[in-house]
């Protein structure tokens, strides 16, 4: 049912560019923590060269600081981007402290 | 038969649990989303089956409105964790803008 057309390139441009950003480099890093997370090596072991960002990810102490998350003892057990989102959700929820 | 070395446990069960929560979903659907959106299709041909979500994972309009991501025009040409990543750092810079 599904249809191949257009293979990927074997050299993923819009990926490349977007991994040459801090931001998209923070992405990758997080998506990758989170396979690291869950043990979930198969897939690592086919996104690190398809990605090719064999060593070049932050790790998670990195990414942490980076993010200005501090890994308190509620941290240790979830994947970082559990905490990213819980942080977007927060603001989202109008807990944003006002300016005064 | 063959015999498979037991290394991981063929059912993630951490990663079972994390998946029966919403966030866990969310945060799961994000990766997934990334994924697609860079056409990473080797990485998702493992990623779902390891961890066995089919089909089971929202879409990015799904995402995207649980998350209360607006897609505008700035959104089309990046992957939702993108968005997620810079709400978060808006909100530590403290430019939280006001609603209205």
């Amino acid at each position: 049912q599904e249809r191949v057309e257009n293979k990927t390139p074997l050299v993923n441009e819009s990926l490349k560019t977007f991994l040459n950003t801090e931001n998209g480099r923070l992405v990758a890093g997080l998506v990758a923590e989170f396979l690291q997370f869950f043990n979930l090596d198969f897939t690592l072991a086919v996104f690190r060269p398809e990605t090719n960002t064999f060593t070049g990810l932050d790790g998670r102490d990195n990414l942490a600081r980076e993010l200005g998350i501090h890994e308190g003892d509620d941290l240790k057990g979830v994947p970082l981007l559990l905490e990213v989102i819980k942080n977007g959700q927060q603001k989202e929820k109008g807990t944003c402290p006002s300016d005064g």
